[in-house]
This record gives structure tokens, sequence and C-alpha cells, in this order.
């Protein structure tokens, strides 16, 4: 399992609390001094990433090279320590990830050309009223003859947004605009962000159903629970299109589908295996109705107060009450500490650092453990390797865009009216089925898994 | 003026009422073939438009023809002439029109790279957090880090679509996504159509203030009067970025931009000037209020009634009441024919064929006639010279397209909090400005005007 692990240290988790910025540097163009260079930016602290040659002139390289910082006051040093070399100039700071988000990530473009009067007579008057009154005969036709059919909407009114919380929607939105970049560069979906400032869930469902006939199916994006379920459960009752709530589902299809690889090579029985749920918010209701929808028997969800079970009373709402129904049958009482003990898998979508290498310790045999925490784990799974987990992963390799940008392009080729829970379970198994040989999801910027997601949900519909 | 008026028979006015179809015909590479296809064409009675080589072999041509037909049996008509030709043969008879609408006419796309780990690190999870937490310190960079301001929606309950009335929305999105493209391609705004299927005020409303701060302005389109006016005004009081009726103040901006032209051609005075507008719905209202805002004096506004005065008692309201308060200060009741006698200028905005030669023999010497109804005019514009007028245009030339695009960009980027009449104004100057000499409009297809509209709209806020 070692390679597992190794694999997804590589990717990214020494960097989750770092800033990332890029240093231009002018460097004399001698044997030995870009090793000067990088042992001066290793001394402040910072890790060093990419290294890029910018320009080159006769005795001199300026090169770009892009650090991780944990502070402003660490960049200082790495600059300081740089100019204390001889011949070596810092000519600039650069924030690429800034920079990369000015004015915005994405755009609307025309798919036609429009370069003469003949153009325009055919997209525009007069040319356009004649498609105009076949949809008005023919409403079938509408996805035919406009873009509607391939587009959804991301809804979110900015209240549970990453590992921010309630930072409202204007913040938000380079979040929004980040997911419809995934949406278009995984699977051609257009994607509009839809802002909408308030709590309210009427204030939302009433906005949404307004709007719905502008979109072949909606998504709702970082809305915080409880509200998130009725607007949810609302929308589908009165939409026949589908509404997905990503932080919910797109979550629970990708757990699912490392749940179905990490049994595989464990060999354990979905019917038999015991399974505790760190989290009772939206993600881990989910991901709980889900692994039960494909057949796992034994979970016991837990939120601030410990297992959640038939007839506690403190801190419970409809939904907590609902899975108190069908979950920890057992009725096993404590807080998490306890409650892992025994278990073969943990699911952690709850916050940073809320479990200790004895709790790994104190799992069944051969235990897994997926930390899903934003941006800082419950563990971070090379510790959980440490203390014994035979698999352990992240929200950073078990991430949501591995499953919605399918989810949503096989829905709406096959013109689904909902998602249901065989779409999911599909989706789930194509995701598995991607992964490499030992390894419990692939990668996300692998366009033959959002094919083969597509595939799989266009073929559940 | 004669050029005036040629220019315009050119463009298509004699097509208003013919659909567009291309015949892709393979015939025999001879000398005098191609002349025998086209009459055999022209002897059906369609019109030929542009004619293009699609495939060569030995001794055939394969050729698209272009044809403009008043009804399927006409096309019909047309095939079988060119079937009973000697070595002719009709391949397929292609829609042209249709095709270019499917699938729809625009997309959102990604401006940013994504192809590989660092790219998806900076621009969503974890390099996103930075960008979110930045506008959440700093709420007035929220336009430098979205694309929200250079974005705008185009909110349509589609109940006055072109000239085909109260179609529906889903009728109505195609035209949608023609005004969004020529948004794109005239002046690179990003423009979202959002299709509300409700005739309630409250609905819209409601619906487009929970989802404004999605966009940077609000564009209005093809909503039937009264409710238009209801609705754009309770926007504008509630929200502090550009609310835009097009059909209203597009219209309104174009025509000033020709009367400020054609007044200048013909020597006439702007307070001294005899306007009269057929039509009291949206753009008639508009274009009284700004060319009154510009400086004309006098205007008599009629509706299907005939004149309004002050006091006139039958099918008024609200708006009605207000404008005859200000406009037909000496009370001239009447009719259409009565009305249009002696006047200077004539503006419709009714419906088709509704002014007789005899009424344009009526007007003043040098009369002006814009008959704007769509898609057939209140007068064709060479039957208005014929009777006489110096100067006609009817809606194909005197194009809101020449306004709106350059509007929004001017406002988006001066960051307006609402378009104003010194704004319009502006727009109207800009557009006089761009029109060759003796025209009265500019060529809607020249970026050089777009351009200018938004620099004196930006200029004038």
């Amino acid at each position: 399992m070692e390679r597992t692990h190794q694999h997804f240290e590589n990717t990214s988790v020494k960097y989750a609390d770092m800033v990332i910025k890029t240093l231009r540097v002018r460097i004399e163009d001698v044997p030995g001094n870009l090793g000067k260079v990088a042992t001066a930016i290793g001394k402040s602290g910072a890790l060093l990433g990419d290294i890029c040659t910018h320009h080159v002139d006769s005795h001199f390289l300026t090169r770009d090279i892009t650090v991780f910082v944990k502070s402003e006051k660490m960049l200082e040093q790495a600059v300081s320590f740089l100019h204390r070399l001889k011949n070596v100039t810092v000519i600039k700071v650069i924030d690429e990830v800034l920079n990369m988000h000015r004015d915005g990530k994405i755009a609307i473009t025309s798919t036609i050309p429009l370069d003469n009067l003949a153009d325009l007579r055919k997209a525009y008057t007069p040319g356009v009223a004649s498609v105009s009154e076949l949809i008005y005969r023919h409403p079938e036709k509408f996805y035919d003859y406009t873009y509607v059919g391939n587009t959804i909407c991301i809804v979110t009114n900015g209240t549970a947004v990453l590992g921010l919380g309630n930072i409202g929607v204007k913040a938000a939105m380079p979040v929004m605009e980040g997911k419809a970049v995934l949406l278009k560069k995984f699977s051609d979906v257009n994607a509009i962000p839809i802002l909408i400032d308030s709590k309210d869930p009427d204030v939302i469902v009433n906005a949404v159903l307004a709007i719905a006939p502008s979109f072949g199916a909606i998504q709702l994006e970082d809305i915080k629970a409880p509200e998130c379920f009725e607007i949810e459960r609302r929308l589908m009752e009165k939409l026949d299109k589908p509404v997905f709530h990503d932080d919910q589902h797109g979550t629970a299809v990708v757990t699912l589908a490392a749940m179905m690889n990490a049994l595989k090579l464990l060999k354990k029985d979905k019917k038999k295996v015991k399974v505790m749920i760190n989290g009772a918010g939206a993600a881990g209701i989910a991901i709980c109705r889900l692994l039960m929808g494909w057949g796992i028997k034994n979970v016991v969800l837990c939120d601030t107060d410990g297992a959640i079970y038939n007839g506690r009373e403190k801190n419970m709402n409809s939904i907590k009450e609902e899975m108190a129904k069908t979950t920890n049958l057992k009725k096993e009482k404590g807080v998490l500490k306890d409650i892992i003990k025994g278990k073969d898998v943990f699911i952690g979508v709850s916050g940073p650092n809320l479990v200790s290498p004895a709790m790994i310790k104190s799992m069944n045999k051969n235990a897994v453990c997926f930390a899903l925490a934003n941006p800082i784990p419950e563990i971070f799974p090379k510790d959980a390797i440490k203390a014994g987990a035979a698999l352990a992963l992240d929200g950073r390799s078990l991430n949501n865009a591995l499953a919605f940008p399918g989810i949503f392009k096989g829905a709406l080729k096959a013109r689904a009216k909902a998602i249901t829970l065989g779409m999911k379970i599909a989706a789930a198994k194509a995701i598995a089925k991607e992964a490499k040989k030992g390894e419990l999801v692939p990668n996300q910027l692998d366009l033959k898994v959002h094919h083969a997601v597509t595939k799989a949900v266009m073929e559940a519909v």
C-alpha cells in the first residue's frame, strides 16, 4: 500500500496551508549559481516549485521561480537572502494566483460566425424569427436550437465556501468560476454562476424556480446545512430537470468510488464492513445515504456530540432523526475516539486534526482512512499510514471534480429529469474502474475518467 | 437623397417576409449552364442570394445556391424547374438558418489554462482560497477578480418577441442568444440569457433582484408594455447597477442618432421641427422621452385611438397620462392620417403598412419617415421616398444593435450605477457622427461605431 500513500503525498498535502508566489530573479549565468539561489530560498523555510527561464541576455538569465511560503515574512526573508548573493537580483514578486484570476476565469463566446450581413441576417433578424417560430410550434425542439441543453447554473449563497465558511456571495465567486472552468474543461458543459445573497430558503428556491427555464440542470454549491437539504428537496419536487448539490452528492460519489476500490484491494465485504462517518453536515449525510444505497449495512454517523442514535435528544434535527433510524442499529454511544475503535473505515468530513495516530491504531486491521476536511484534513494520509492504516486519502485526491463534470454531462445528454441513486452508483463504478492498479481513485485531469462517467450516467438514465 | 434610399433598399427590405434556403446543385460544367439554373430558379419566383462552389469533379460543379422563397411551394417549384434541366441535379435543400442555430449560438469558455496540476491548484483549490479571502476582506475588488464586471444578463419573459408577440420564453431564446452574440462580437461583453416564464412583474422583479449580484448590469428584453415600465422602474430603484430595457432605450438612442443627422442634412431646427410618433408602447414612449430630453419641443404621440392629449379618456394608462402632460401641447386630435398632416417627421413603432403614400404626401416639405415596425414597416422606405419623403429608413437599418453593445460596454467599464439621459444622448451623438456623409446611421457591422459609443458613454458617466 506504500505506493498509494506515496502518490498522494507527492501531489500536495505539504502545501496545504502555504501561499504560492513567483520570484522573477536575474542571476549571473555561472555554473553553481542556481544552486546558491535555491539554497538561499530554502534557508528562509520556503519550498521550491517550478523554475522557468523568462529571459536570456549575454551574461545573465532571468528565471521565474515558484515558491511556497507560509507568510509574508517568510517571503521577505527569501528575497533578502537572495539579495545577499553576488550578482543576483529579485526583479519582482509575482502573484501568479491573483494574476490567473484577474478579470475572472470564464467568458461567454459566440459559436457562430458573424462576419457579414448575410451571417447577421441568419443569426439575428430576420432569420432568427423562423427558429423562434419553430420552437413556438414544437417546444420539444427547444434543446435542439438553443444552448440550454448543455448548460447548467451553479447556485450559491456563499454560506459554506471551501473551508472558509460563510464568506458571502462575492467572495464565493472565484470558486464558482473555478467550478465552471472544471465543467468546461472536463466535460464541455456550460456553467453559469448564479449568486443569491440570502440565507432564506424561500428566496433561493423562488429565484431558482423563476430562472430555471434558462438552464438544463441546477447545481447547488457551497450552501450550508441544513438549508441546503430543504432547498434541494423543494427544487427537486418542482423541477423536471436535474438538481444536484455537489457538496453532498459529488463528495458522496467520489467517496463511494474510493470505497469500492478499497474494499476490493483489502478483500473486505460491503455487507460486513464497519464504517464510521465523522460529520453530519451536507457531505456526511449524503455519503452515509449513498454508501447504504450501494449496500453497506453497518454505518455509525457522528457529529460534535458524538454518535447519532435513535433516541438521542441533544443537538438533533429532522435529517439526523431520519438517519438515526437506519444507521447505528446497535446504538453505539460515545465520542469520536470511542466510536472509531474497531471500525474498518473512517470517513471524516469534519475539521482539521481531529484524528490522532492512536485513534487510527485502535481501528481494525487493514483500516481505511478517508480524511476529507478542507484544507487541513482530520489526519494527514502519511500520518494515518504511519499509524498503521492500510489505505489513506485526503480531500485533495478524493475530489468532487472527479464526479460532477461527467454526472452533469451524462444527465444533460440523456435529458434526465433527475439524478437518481442508480446514476450516482453508476458514476462511482466508472470512477473506481478508471483508477490505476493499486490506487483508489484516478487522476481528475485525465479526460478519460470524465468520458467514462458521462457514458455510465447516460446508460443509467 | 437618392443614395440613402438606394443603400437601404440594397440591404434587405425586399426579403422581409421571405425564408432563406440553400440548394446544393450538381451542374454539368458547360458555359451557359449556370445561367439556365439561375433562370429556372427565377421562374419559380424565388430570389437569388450567394452562389458558392462546394465541390469540383471532372465534368461537374456542385454549387451551394442561396435562395429566398415566400413559401414551401415556391421552393418545391424551384427544385422541380431545376430537375427539368439536362444534367442538373438538386442534391439537397439545406436550411442554413436552422443549421446556424443548432445547439445554440453561445457557450461558456474558460479564459485560463488548465493543463496540469499546477494550473489546477492555482485556478481551483487551494489557490482560489486566497482570491476568495482577498474579496472577503476587500469587497471592492470583486470586479477585479471575477468576470462579473464585464457580464450582463438579458432578461425576458417572452411576451413581446420581435414582431412575433407573446411566443413564450422557450421560443424567445434564439433571439436572446442572438443578442448575446451581438454583445460579444460588437463590444466583447458577456451576456447570459435569463428566461422567466411569468407575466407577473413581482415574480420578475424579485427573481432579478435575487440573482443581480451575479451580473454587472441588467438588460430587459422583449417584455411587453406596460409591465416593462414597472419592472424597469422597480429594478432601477433597488439596484445600484445599470438596468436598460433595450426595446425602449436602444431603439430611442438609434432613432435620436438618425434624427440628429436628418435635421442636420435638411437644415431643420430641433426646437421647431414637428414630430409625430405612431405607437405608445415601450419604444414609442422611450423615443418620445429621449427626443424631448435632447431638445425637441413639438411631439404628438398616437396610439390605436389616435392622438394622445391631456384630458383624453379612452384607452389611457399612467404612462400615457404622464406623456399627455408634456407632449401635444396644442391638443391635436384625430387619427394617424389627420395627425401626420403638416409634420416634419413621422416615426412609426406600430404595425405593418399603416402609412399610405398619400399620408407621406400630406407631410411638410423635406419630410422624414422612420418606419420601424418589424418585420414589415409602416411603409417601405422606397415607397416613402417615391411619395416625396426626403429621407426614409426602416428598422433594418435603424437597428438597436448600433446602440446597446457600446452602451453596456461603456457603462460597465466606467462602473456606472445607472444609464442616464446624458449617457444616452452621448451614445446617440457618437452613432450619428460615425455615419457616412449623406447617410443617417452607420453600418452596425463596423466595430469603429461600437468603440465610439463605448468611449462616449464612458466619458458621459
